[in-house]
């Protein structure tokens, strides 16, 4: 695997399954460009790396036991595309909607650019509807 | 551009714009598998590029001026990732929703697999959430 592709495995894992958000020192450059990300409350927002962290913990905060499986990725050095398949226990009630208590499914793709060897941003596409029919 | 890259782009104006079904001839491989698209009828399916044409009626009947704008490629010799943005007047009733007459827009990220210069099938997620909130 390459450096790429093995170091954004480590980030999905450490950070957003494990929730180690304060790893993103690692992974991340100073800022962070959210280019396109329907239905993320921070789409097309540049954060700095504080802000990000936050945004991670908002994010995981109604599914605190998350976990991001990866199906494949690919890369041509400048940019690297990641299908994901995505669950999660609703534990914790989130705009417009109270827990349930049950298991949440989803996938997406997301297409990380970087910098070296550290993420500047991601172009996204999750399926919102499939999670929004599980909710209700 | 690439070869790979120049075909796709080929591929969705000629064919998912233009509507020129038959050209299907000349950029799928005689099967194509629809790994994983969240909603889509055929999701999970492998397809002769016959079913493969009736697909794209299908899919094209309700918003026949539907346009596929790509923003990204990459690729890596195998597979080569799309990130698109899709327009389409919704002229005619879908299972569900009665036609609005009105523009719909969305957007998605298409992983295709290749053989050599023609397409085998692909790996989809589109912002259906974003679509189905239009369409009500």
């Amino acid at each position: 695997m390459s450096v790429a592709k093995e170091m954004l495995a480590d980030y999905l894992h450490v950070v957003w399954n494990d929730g180690d958000v304060e790893a993103c020192d690692r992974f991340l450059m100073p800022t962070y460009t959210i280019h396109h990300d329907p239905g993320d409350p921070w789409d097309g927002q540049t954060l700095t790396r504080e802000a990000f962290k936050e945004r991670i913990r908002v994010s995981r905060a109604p599914f605190p036991d998350q976990r991001f499986t990866i199906v494949a990725m690919l890369e041509d050095g400048i940019q690297v595309a990641v299908s994901w398949t995505w669950t999660g226990t609703f534990l914790a009630d989130t705009p417009g909607f109270k827990a349930t208590g049950k298991p949440v499914k989803t996938s997406g793709i997301t297409i990380y650019s970087m910098s070296g060897d550290r993420i500047t941003g991601h172009w996204q596409v999750t399926d919102r509807l499939g999670v929004f029919q599980q909710l209700r």
